[in-house]
């Protein structure tokens, strides 16, 4: 059984969290989508007003095998846990509809899919569309 | 043909962005999903590490009809802006699937339908189940 520790990220976890993120995206054959750099990663969550926060869990595993030791739920705790102290009524993930796993544990947990539920869709605008639309 | 100026929202402004949630919400039948009050509304908005940036659209109109006005481009338009100066690289918007207006224009204006083309859905943990993972 491997022991876990849920903790606040700090600036020198960057280059694992972009790690963690190319990780990812591999798995949901999105790799082409990461674009950003650890420059930017410690740019972005530890200046004055961040723009994300982030938690990280440090892992001291007993054997090799890591999945199935409950630390998607761990984390997902801790969210809801932090998200309540800062008076949020709710947070939000997004999750591929393949996913079956993640789709499970979600709504193991209490999660409602709000896409099936109501039809929610994302939208995005990036690069050559928001400067398009910015006039730059 | 209306006028229309967009511009940062002030706290004042709370009192009609709260109607206007109320307004956006009985349009899309989830008018029992808005609990916030425009107390909420304030110290989110307006504290020292504000939950969300608010872009308001005044308007002086010329006649009483205001949809067509190219409202809704204007202050999309005005997001790009923001999210380029402050070096977001994409930005996202949700919507409902049968509101095909609004995702006609998006899609005109240059978004991605990331639900429609990558299967994405939206999870939401709110209420009893965020109190439950906190253990609270």
């Amino acid at each position: 059984m491997a022991s876990v520790r849920i903790r606040e990220a700090k600036e020198g976890d960057c280059g694992d969290i972009l790690r963690l993120i190319r990780e990812l995206a591999e798995f949901e054959n999105l790799s082409d989508q990461v674009k950003i750099s650890e420059e930017a990663l410690r740019a972005d969550g530890f200046g004055e007003n961040p723009f994300y926060h982030c938690l990280v869990a440090e892992i001291l595993p007993a054997s090799g095998e890591l999945l199935g030791q409950g630390i998607g739920s761990k984390i997902i705790k801790k969210v809801a846990e932090v998200a309540l102290d800062k008076g949020c009524s709710q947070f939000r993930l997004a999750v591929l509809d393949w996913n079956q796993r993640a789709m499970d544990l979600y709504k193991a947990l209490g999660a409602c899919d709000l896409t099936e539920a109501e039809g929610w869709h994302f939208f995005r605008f990036e690069g050559e569309a928001m400067r398009k639309l910015a006039g730059k």
